[in-house]
C-alpha cells in the first residue's frame, strides 16, 4: 500500500493511522524530483520504505493500493499510470470528484487531463454510497467541507422537510491544516494566529460537490468558508427552512433512519450541539441541531476532523471497504 | 473620572485608552470587599488613585462620570446611588439597554431593579443615537454583538431594499474575553484552545438588543453566537436577501450615505471583506460585503474589536459626547 | 481495569489510550459525590461502565488493577482501601513518587497520610526502574517534567561526564494541561493565550523526584518552570558542563549505549534537537543536544507530551509491565 | 520622517506607533520594484503618502529621519544615499550593530558593504548610549534578544557581583514575529501552532551584541533562542551565580540605582517576575529575579515586546532623542 504527497497534513495522517493498521505495509511513493534528501528527526526510525511513485516501481512492489494525497494537476497525471498497473486509488484530491469535465473546469479553473476517469471513479462518501465504492478501482475521496455538509443536509432532503424555496445556507470554519503545507503568507503564524477571516464567499471550489450530492441546485445553497485559527477541525453551521415538521424529534428520527448503523456518524439530543474537541484526532461526524417548530427553523451544527473524516481517516475508511477490511479497522 | 470594575476585561481596556485621554484623571472605584490587596505587577508604578465605590468617596473626588464595567446585577444596584451624585454614567453592562423591564426579564433572566431609569437611559451606539446620547445622564453601553449587528444590518432596511419575509441571519463569531474574567471551565486554556463551538442558538440575550435598533422583528432573525479560541475581535457572517437593488455598488452606495461622516465606520470594495487583524485594538467598525445580483443574495462581514468598539471604546467615544470632548479623542 | 479521575486531562487520556488496548476493559470509578449527572456528548455512546470508586465495587467487579489520576490527597486516601482488595495500583499523582515522608511534606506542603506505602512503591520510570516495577502492586508514575530531566540527565550523570561543581541548569516549559483541569484564573484562555511566564522556580514540587532518581544534589540542579500557551507538550532545555568529553559522538554514545534496547526514547544527530510536534500525542521522549568541545558546554534539548510519556502514556507503560503485556501494546 | 520595509512587522509596528505622535509627518518609502499595487483594505483610508525610497525623493520631500525596517542586505545598500540627503537614518536591522565588518561578517555570514559607516554609528540603547544617540546620524537600533539581554545583564556586570567564572546561561524565548513577514514553512501556522522548539544554539546572531554590550567574553555567554507560538513577546530567564550578594535586596538595589531615572524600565520586588502579557504592546522591560543567598544562585527574568522595546518602540525612542522630541513621545 503506497502514498504519494506524504509529506503533506492529509498524506502524514494517512500514515499516522495506517502504522496503527494490521493488514497494511506501508510504501512512501516520492514524486518529487527536488525531495529533500535528508529530513530531521529521530537517528535509525525509518520504518516505511521510500520508494519511486512510478509504475514501475507501483508493480516491482506490486502495491494493491495508492493513496494520492497531492494536488489535482498531480493526480489527474499519475492516475491512469497507476491504475495501469492494477492497483487501486484512492485519490484525496478534488480531481475526479465531480462527474463532468466542464463542472471541473469551472471550479477549479483548470482543464480536465484525464476526463474519461470520471465516469468510473466513485465519490468515497461511504454513507452515502458504500457499495460503489466496494466495486471501484478509483475513489475520489470527499472534500473536507462537502462531507460533513452533506452528512448533514442530505438525510433532510431526502425526507422531503426542507422547504427548498427558502434556501440553505452554510457557514463554514476550517482549522488551516485544509489550506495545505505550502508556505504561504496567508497561513504564516502570524497572519493567522488571533485572527478570524471569511473567504471563498459563493464562489468556493467544494460547493459543486455539495449539490451533486445533496440534490440542491446551484441558488438553493449559500456557502461561506472561514478559516480558523486552528490546526485542525471543521464546524458547519446550517440554516435550515423546514416545512412539516412538528417536533425537534421528528428532526431527529430522520438522522437516525439514515444513520441506522453507521459507525461514523453520531447525533445529539435536541438542543445539543457538537464541538471541535468532541471529533477531533477522530473518523468521527457529529450532527446536532436546535429547532424551533413555531419558526420551522432547524440550525444544523455537524463537526468532523478536517484531516480524518474530511480526508486521511475517510481515505482509510474507503481502503478498508475496497480491500475488504472491517470498515473501522485502524479508526476508532 | 471613575471606572468600577477595572479588573475585568472591558474595564482593564477602558483604563488602557483613557490613560492616553489628555483631558481625563482615572480613579479606580473599588466595589468588592473581598478584593485581593496586593496585585503582581512593577515596584512603584501606581498611576491611578483607588477609591470606594461609592456615593460618598464619589462627591468627595468630585467625579463628573463614572463607567460601570460590572455585570448588569451590580450596575442596577449601584445607578441611582451614583446619579444622584450628580456624576453621568455609562454603563456596559446590559442592565439598562432594553426599554422595558419584561424584555429584560425575559433574556437576562431576572428581574429589574432599577426599571425607572430605563426611560431615560440612551443607548449608546453613537451612529444612531449621537444625539441623545449628548444630552443624557445614563448611556447604556451597547452589547458586542448587537453593536456590529446593528451597524451592518439598519442601513439596509432603513433603506427598504431587505426582503424581511426571507429573514436574516447572523452567524456571529467572538473571542474569549467577550466572556468576561470570571474563572470558568467553559473559558479554561485546555477548553477553549484548539476548539470552536456554538453556543446561545436562537436564545442569545443580545438578540432584543439587534431587534430594538434594527426594527426587525423577532422571527425575522435568526442569532448564533460562536466562541472563537481567541482572545478578542468579533466577525459577523450576515446573510441577507436583497430585494430591487441593480449592482453591488447599488448597496455600497446606501451605506456610504448612511456613514458619511462617521469617523469609526469603514466600508470595503464590493467583494472585500475584513477580517479580524484589520480592526483589533481599534474603535473601527469594518463592513464589507459580496453581492449576487441574479438570486439578491448578500452576504454582508462585518468585524470589530469586542474590547474596542463592542465595549470600551465605544465607552469612550460616549464620554467624549457626554464631555464635550472631540468624539475621536483617545481612540485613533 | 479501572479509572479514578477519568474527567480530568491526564485520566481522559488514559481512558483514550487504554480504548486502544485489546487486553483490557475499562472502567470509570466515579469518587465524587457532586459528580454531574449528564455530560453532553453523542447519544447511545457510553462504552464504559461507571461505578463507585469503592473497594466494595472494585471487588464485585473483580477489577486487577486501579488508576488513580486524582490529587495527592484522594490518591493517599483511596489507596490502602483499593491495594486490599487485591488490585494493583498504578498513582499519577505526586502521593508515592518520593521515598520518605519528610520530603513528601516539605515539597507537597501537605502531611503525608500514609507514609508506610511509600517503601514499596516502586517508582514508575521503566528505563530505571523495570524489575522492581514488574514486581510491584503500587506504582507511583512519575510526574511530568522528572520524567524527561531524569531520563535526559542520568545517563550522562551515570558515565561520569558531567562537572558537577559547575551545576546543572534546567529550563523547563510544559503546555498548560499539566496544571489539571480545575477551573482557575491561572489558567483561564485569556490569561494564557499569547502568554508565557515563568514559576515555581527554585521551589519546584518536581525538583525532589529529579534528585532522588538523578543522584544530584539539591544545590547541584537549578530548575525552572515556565508555562507555554499550548495545551500538551514539554520541553526542556538542559545546561551542563561536561568533562573529559572529546566529541559530540561520544555524548551521543553514551545515551545510545544507555538506551540501547528502549522502545520510547529516541536520540538525535548531535547538533540537531527535537521539538514538541515531533513527540505529541506519543509515548516517545525525544533527546538532543549541541555540544562544544572547547567550552565542554553540552545543551540538552529533550522533549515529551507530558500528558503521554509524562503521564497517561507512561502509566499504560506500567500496566503493561505490571499484568504481563508487551511494554509497548496500545503506545505506538 | 520616512519608513522603508513599512510591510513588515516592524514597519507597520512603527507607523501604528507614529500615528500617535504628534511631531511627525509619516511618508511611506517603497524600496521594491515588485510591490503589489493594491492592498486590500477598507475605501478611502490612505493616510500617508507614498514615494520611492530613492534620495532623491527623500530630497524632495526634505525628511529629516528614515526608518529602515529591512532586512540587513537593503540597510547597507541603502545608508549611504540616504545619509548624503542631510537626513538621519534609524536602522532595524543588524547591519550597523557590531563595531567591525569582521565580527559581522563571521555571524551574519555576509560581507559588510559599507563597513566605513559602523565606526559612526550609534548603537541605539538609550539606557547605555543616550548621549552619544543624541549627537548620530546614523543609528543601530538594537536586537530584539540582545535589547533585554543586556538590560538585565550589565547592571550586575559593573556591580561587579556575577562570578563570571561560573558563566551566564541566557534561555530566550521568543514570539515569531521576530522572524520577520516572510512566507516560509518554518513560520507557517500548522508547524508553529502547538509547538515549541529550539534554535540557534550557541550560534545565534544577537550573541555579539550581548557580548559588544555586556561586556562578556564569548565563551563567558551561554544564549539559546525558541520560538514560542505568540506573535509577539521576548522572555529570558537568566542564569547568574553572583559573588558577595547578601540579600535579595542589594541585587535589587543595583537595579534601582542603575535605572534610576529610566522611563521604560521597569523592576520587581524579589521573587516575583513579570510575564509576557505585562508588557505587551508597551515600551516597556521588565526585569524581576529569584535569589538564592546560600548558593548565590540568582534567577533573572526579563520581558519585552519584541516589536515595540525590541524594535519599532526603542526605535521611536531614539528618534525622540535624535530629533528632541521628550523621549516617551508616543510610546506611553
Amino acid at each position: 500500500m503506497g502514498v504519494v504527497g506524504f509529506r503533506g497534513y492529509s498524506g502524514a495522517e494517512l500514515v499516522r493511522l495506517l502504522t496503527r493498521h494490521p493488514g497494511v505495509e506501508i510504501f512512501l511513493l516520492e514524486h518529487r524530483a527536488d525531495a529533500e534528501a535528508e529530513t530531521v528527526g529521530p537517528l535509525g526510525r525509518k520504518p516505511h520504505k521510500t520508494i519511486p511513485a512510478t509504475p514501475e516501481a507501483i508493480k516491482l512492489e506490486k502495491l494493491d493500493l495508492v493513496f494520492f494525497a497531492t494536488p489535482a494537476e498531480v493526480s489527474m497525471d499519475l492516475a491512469r499510470g497507476v491504475l495501469e498497473t492494477g492497483a487501486k486509488v484512492i485519490d484525496l484530491s478534488g480531481a475526479f470528484r465531480l462527474r463532468d469535465a466542464e463542472t471541473h473546469s469551472r471550479w477549479y479553473k483548470q482543464r480536465h487531463t484525464a476526463p474519461d476517469l470520471l465516469a468510473e471513479a466513485a465519490y468515497g462518501l461511504p454513507e452515502f454510497h458504500r457499495d460503489k465504492i466496494r466495486g471501484a478501482r478509483l475513489v475520489a475521496n470527499p472534500g473536507c467541507y462537502p462531507t460533513a455538509a452533506n452528512l448533514a443536509i442530505r438525510p433532510l432532503i431526502d425526507a422531503q422537510v426542507v422547504d427548498r424555496s427558502r434556501g440553505i445556507i452554510c457557514d463554514a470554519k476550517s482549522g488551516v491544516s485544509g489550506a495545505g503545507r505550502k508556505a504561504s503568507l496567508k497561513t504564516s503564524f502570524c497572519e493567522v494566529a488571533g485572527n478570524f477571516s471569511a473567504y471563498g464567499i459563493l464562489d468556493h471550489r467544494h460547493v459543486p460537490e455539495v449539490l451533486q450530492n445533496s440534490g440542491l441546485g446551484e441558488r438553493e445553497l449559500t456557502f461561506t468558508a472561514h478559516l480558523l485559527p486552528i490546526e485542525r477541525g471543521i464546524l458547519e453551521t446550517i440554516y435550515i427552512r423546514t416545512q412539516g415538521v412538528e417536533k425537534a424529534v421528528d428532526l431527529l428520527a430522520i438522522y437516525e433512519d439514515f444513520y441506522a448503523e453507521e459507525p461514523f456518524i453520531r447525533l445529539y439530543a435536541p438542543g445539543k450541539v457538537p464541538d471541535l474537541r468532541a471529533i477531533e484526532y477522530t473518523n468521527y461526524c457529529d450532527i446536532g441541531f436546535v429547532f424551533d417548530a413555531e419558526s420551522q427553523r432547524a440550525i444544523v451544527v455537524v463537526a468532523e476532523d478536517n484531516l480524518v473524516k474530511g480526508a486521511a481517516g475517510q481515505a482509510v475508511q474507503n481502503m478498508n471497504l475496497l480491500l475488504g477490511y472491517p470498515e473501522t479497522e485502524a479508526l476508532l
